[in-house]
Order: structure tokens, then C-alpha cells, then sequence
């Protein structure tokens, strides 16, 4: 009567238990966590969730997770009204689902390490670890000195060590690989492979994954209990995007929602967009890129989820569109200015890209559109550095202020 | 029938209605909110709080504000159970009061700025303003765009422009004043007289200051409405901790919990401690210090709220005391390394108090004690630098990591 029936290969349709492996043996394709929902359905509903903890773990029922002990406060973060963004694009009912500020480490990251890390715990795992500069390492290493694990960081060794403060302060064991990110990334799946060690994102990847559709379960319990018209929502593997799709559909499948009829717009950097670019041409494949854009935290050249995140697009109707450097940093600014909400270059992509989707008209006015915010601009503000309105000075005296100041407002 | 009655003088009880000042005419005395409590009675349960918004507005009746307009999303932040810590300290009943993910500026300034500018709003102001360089400034300039309101930000000249930023993102008029804090202070005093200007903590400083309570409000209904046996709470003005008292005290009189038996122990930083130096002299007044510490966020020389804090101690059964600089980085990473949250100096200023009281036999085992975190680390990484650990550099094999890494953890 478990909830979870096992693993299964996305590409061969092979079946596997539930343990802590994610390449399928026999075709190399990845391996998804695959669930009972008959027996779901009958243990679940509306009421128990919302009577359930205030985090991500009210949906435990739909998480590969049978006992959390990690991330007890990850997740039910604000789906705010964004009345004023709505206005100056024209959209009448525009929400954004804020995960800046996620719990503890402010991105949508303590989400999927929260399960990943709960999972591993299950499987006996002692020792956890990421390859990661960024949110994944802060978001790794605060939730393994929350689980007591051991914690290890892999890093390219030309990193400046002021970047990864953030990590250090929970005092995981930082490996700075002599090597660019492939030279980092093979090494850790040889580390995975030989020593019995959870890697978020290599050997515990398809129950990490999961972790990301409860972006859509909160979404859908905050709309009153529906799906959005629109889902607009960045990519960098791609594995976000489609969890959120799965998530939608799994709610109807379990009878939470009635319908799912959501687009899902995905938004990617000009400088890294090998799925959108597949989308401009047609392919159902993905050519890998070599990143040159300042949205480092979405910046993937070759996307592990990009051929399901085009599916994802042709099922759901949706579409794929990029924004260019300048006008992520347009659209941080335009978020701060009308919403009060400070994101990072992520979340820029994802506002800039939502205003060409309205004004190429793939949005209608009255639609309920839903932009997922994945991450806090506090944590690399350098990006804005001088791309921003300089202070005035003045002497400290009133008239200083009224001539220098109030004169020129 | 309304809730709030009008203000009162602290020191003389002389009585004003609920206008935009904050100064006894007479004595110079700050102003207070008064509310009627009989009234408040009949329309509050705990039913009716469990049932409101997801935000601190959820306290709406005991607030001095009859439209929520502003920080729509603010408050109702996690309070964590803190299992690893409690084991380090022998506490088995501690938890964190998590305010570093606050919404939208991650700070307990978010639940102050929330209700200063929705009362601004009512009294019909269209420009907010505030003098500070930090979390203040961060949530004045969020929330006044939210409230399209315009923003004026007043610093010292001499501040470099990367640590405002977060500020400038949310476009308010920054003006650098030639001159250090008390010539800055000075300015905005004489601006809030001569414009009809809402200056956060000059003339709406009576609002703002109540926002604090929802700290002590949230607490409550978390633990099951009950107030704590102890608090830990930092100061800067004493503003805050003086606040939380007053919210376990309102929630008595309306008849939401039993009995406040709490008692409220401060904490402040060594290089800025003139509460806990009056404190520990048996003073019942307060002299002005010049603040020397790394604690940037809770350094004010010259406490507003200083001699009621004392009462509050008097009065608890509660007590001040300080932590070094170096405690104070301690307290971050102690706290970061058991619970997995980054806070800064504030909050590492408070965990190492904690530990002093426990370490003095003042906070009993089995007690529940409730620690306030009030501000993210995330925004001040500096202080870190050159404090953590270092990467151990690796070339990108397996053996060199076997050898390098493995043999030496």
C-alpha cells in the first residue's frame, strides 16, 4: 500500500525499485520516482493539507518521502497579488509566486534539498554533497548541518572564496577542483559512484527532482484550489519547469483540482538558452551551449530536463522566449519598482520575458497568470553595480536640501 | 467604538488623538498608542486569527491601523523547533524566531515599515522617508514602491554606494548628507517639521514601533497560545524588545493566552551596550555611548527606547547582557552550523547571549525559550570574510581527492 511504486526510466519505460540510483542501466535515460495514485487518492485530501505543517511537507503525501527530518520550514512561501506589475502590463489577475524568500537559504533550492536530504536520510546516507557555486551549495550545506550529515562543496578552484561565504558559514568541507565545471562535474559522479555518498543531484536526482513540484501544489491551494491559465517559470536543467507541470497534473489525478488547463511559458537567458532555442527551431533536441550571460544561476549549456521541457511546452501549449542581459536587469528593477521584490538575475529573465509574452499577445488581460521567482537578488548584488540611480549629496542644512533635492524631483 | 483610542505621553500620561506626531507637547515625552481593550475583546478569538491572512495583518485588531494596504505579505515568519542547537546549549524546549526570511527585505523591519506605511497611507501621505543604511532603508525603499509612494532615503556622504544597493533597486531618492548620523538625524528632523512628510521613525514612529508586537503575537499563536518562559531578544533602540512585552501583555488582556510569565532577557553588542551597561550599574537612566562594534545593525549610542527597556527587565524578572566581537561571530556560526540559518551580527549577538545566560544558570533545561533572529546574513557577508574555513584545493581525480581530502576528514 506504499505511495511510492519505485523508479522508471523516462526514455525506456524500465522499472526499478526505489533506492538511490538515477540512470536507467539498460538505455542511460533518467529515472523518475513513479507513485500509486490510487492509493494516494483515498488518503488525501483538501482539509488534511490544509490542517498540515505551515512548509512544503503538507504535501508529503505526493513526496517520495515517508519521515522528513530535513527542511521542516522549507516551502509555503507568498503568492503575492502583483497588482502593480499587473497594471503596467496590462494584466488583471498577475501573481508572483515569491521563493526569494525561501527558508533558510532564500531560493526555491530549499525545496528539492529539503526532500533530497530527508530521502537520504531514509536510505542511511551520512554524507551529503553538491557540485555548486551557488544557491544549490548554500541550500546543501545549511540543510546538512541541520541533518547533521557530513557536507561536501565542489568548486571550480578560480572561484573567489568571498563567493562562497554563504556556504562556509555552515562549515561543509569546500573542494576546489584545478578545472573548469565539466572537469568538476565528472569528477563528483566518479566520487558518487565509488563511495557511498548522497550527491543531491547525481545519484539522489530523481527524488531531489520532486522536491520542485510543490511549486505547483501551493500555487494551486493558494488560487482556492485551481491551476493558473499561466505558468511563466525560468530553466536551467529544465527539471523545475516540468516538475511544475507534474505537479499541476498530479493534483487532478488525486482529484485536488478539476482541471489543468495551464500553459507553461518557460524563460530563458539569451546568453544560455539551448531549450529555447530548440523551441525557435523546432528541434526536439537539445544542441549544448557554451554560457555567456550574467544569470550564472540559470546558466546551463547542456539542460539534463531540456527534451521534457519541450514536451512539457508542446502538451501545454506553451511556448519558449529569451532575455537578453540588459533586459534581466530591466527586469529585476521592474519587479523592485512596482512589487517590492528584490530578485536575482533568475527571476529577472523570468519578468522579462512574462512582458514579451504579453506584448506579442500569448497573454489575455483577465487571465490568471503565475510567475515563479526563484531566487533573492541580496545575494549577488554585484550584478546591479552601476546600473543603478547615484545618490545626491548635500550639505546638512534644509536649504541645501530644498535647492539640491526638492528642486530637481 | 474604535479600537485605538488615541495616544498618550510615556512620561507625563498626557493624552493626544492618533495624528501623525510622536512628541509630548509638554514634556518632550515620546507618544504611545492606546487602545481600548474592552472593545478589542468583543471581536477577537482565536478562531478569528487562525482564519486571517497568512501575514502579520492577521493581528489587524490589535494593530493601530484600520486598512492594511502596505506589506501585504510581511510577517508570519517560522518559528523553528531548534533540536541541534537545544543539545549544544541543554535546552530541550528552544526555538528560533526566524524573522532573517521576513518578506520582502528579510528583516524584522518588514513588520514595523508594514504598519508605519499603511498608517501613512490612512493619514493620506504620499512620500515616505527614513535615515538609515540598512535593513530600514531596504524595506522603506520595498514597501514605498509596493505603496506607490514616493521614497526619500537620507545616509552619511561618506558610505560607499555598493551597500545601498539593496535600496537603490527600489529607485527612492537617495540623498547623501555631508556629515556623520547625528547631523543625518538632525536634517530628517527638521524635513519631517517642515514638509508633510512620513518619516518611519520621526513623526509615525508611535505606528511604526507597534509592528514589533506582532513578534510576540506570532510567538503565542505558534506555541499554541502561550507565551514562553523566557525570551532572547537584541536591542538597538530597545524599541523592539520592549514591544514584544507589550504583545504577550495585550494578548492577556483580550484574553487570547492565561499568563505572561515571561522573562525578557536583552542582549546587545559589547561595543554598543548602553542598555546592558545601565543594566549592570543598577541605573535607571541611560548614557549615551560612541558604538564600536561589527554589529552595524542594533549600534545606536543613544537608545530612544532605553529606560523602558530597563522596565521591562525590572518588571519580567528579566536582565541585559552583551557579547564581544568576537562572540558575536561565534554566535553566527554557531547558529548556522546547528540550525542551518545565516543570520547576521544582530542575530549573532543574541545566540551568544543565549549562551552566557545558560552558561550563568538563568534559563532552566525544560524551559520553553523563544530566540529572536532578526536579520539575514545574506546581505552582510562581509563581516565573514577571512573568519570560516578555506577550500582544500584538489586537480580533478579521484585520487588526488582520496589523498588530498579523505585522509585528512
Amino acid at each position: 500500500m506504499a505511495k511510492v511504486k519505485g523508479l522508471k526510466c523516462r526514455e525506456c519505460g524500465r522499472e526499478y525499485p526505489a533506492e538511490p540510483i538515477h540512470v536507467c542501466e539498460f538505455c542511460f535515460g533518467p529515472l523518475e520516482v513513479v507513485y500509486d495514485y490510487d492509493e494516494i487518492k483515498k488518503n488525501i485530501s483538501r482539509e488534511k493539507i490544509e490542517k498540515g505543517p505551515k512548509s512544503l511537507w503538507r504535501y508529503v503525501d505526493l513526496l517520495p518521502v515517508e519521515n522528513p527530518t530535513v527542511g521542516l520550514t522549507a516551502g509555503f512561501t507568498p503568492l503575492k497579488k502583483a497588482e502593480k506589475l499587473g497594471e503596467v502590463l496590462g494584466l488583471k489577475n498577475l501573481y508572483i509566486k515569491d521563493d526569494s524568500v525561501n527558508h533558510p537559504t532564500l531560493s526555491f533550492k530549499d525545496r528539492v534539498v529539503s526532500v533530497a536530504l530527508s530521502k537520504a536520510k531514509e536510505f542511511g546516507f551520512d554524507t551529503a554533497a553538491c557540485a555548486s557555486t551557488g544557491n544549490l551549495a548554500n541550500s546543501v550545506a545549511a540543510h546538512s548541518a541541520q541533518a547533521g550529515m557530513n557536507c561536501f562543496v565542489f568548486i571550480p578552484a578560480n572561484l573567489e572564496t568571498q563567493k562562497i561565504i554563504g556556504s562556509l558559514v555552515f562549515n561543509p568541507t569546500v573542494v576546489a577542483v584545478e578545472g573548469n565545471y565539466d572537469d568538476v562535474n565528472r569528477l563528483c559522479s566518479e566520487i558518487a559512484n565509488d563511495l557511498g555518498w548522497a550527491f543531491v543531484n547525481i545519484n539522489i536526482r530523481p527524488y531531489y527532482a520532486e522536491g520542485s513540484k510543490t511549486l505547483a501544489f501551493e500555487v494551486a491551494e493558494q488560487l482556492g484550489w485551481r491551476a493558473p491559465d499561466v505558468v511563466v517559470a525560468p530553466a536551467a536543467s529544465g527539471s523545475l519547469y516540468t516538475k511544475i507541470w507534474k505537479g499541476f497534473n498530479e493534483l487532478k489525478k488525486v482529484g485536488l483540482i478539476d482541471e489543468v488547463k495551464t500553459r507553461m511559458y518557460g524563460a530563458q537567458a539569451e546568453g544560455c538558452s539551448p531549450i529555447a532555442q530548440a523551441w525557435r527551431e523546432g528541434r526536439d533536441f537539445i544542441k549544448p551551449v557554451k554560457p555567456n550571460t550574467i544569470a550564472k544561476s540559470i546558466a546551463i549549456g547542456n539542460p539534463a530536463d531540456g527534451i521534457y521541457a519541450l514536451q512539457v511546452a508542446r502538451e501545454s501549449n506553451g511556448a519558449w522566449e529569451t532575455a537578453t542581459d540588459e533586459e534581466i536587469i530591466e527586469g529585476i528593477k521592474l519587479l523592485a519598482q512596482t512589487e517590492g521584490i528584490f530578485t536575482e538575475t533568475a527571476g529577472g529573465t523570468t519578468i522579462a520575458v512574462l512582458k514579451k509574452y504579453v506584448e506579442k499577445g500569448m497573454i489575455s488581460p483577465e487571465e490568471t497568470v503565475v510567475v515563479y521567482i526563484t531566487g533573492n537578488g541580496y545575494k549577488t548584488m554585484e550584478v546591479l553595480e552601476g546600473k543603478l540611480s547615484t545618490p545626491v549629496k548635500i550639505k546638512p542644512t534644509l536649504k541645501d536640501f530644498k535647492e539640491k533635492v526638492l528642486a530637481r524631483v
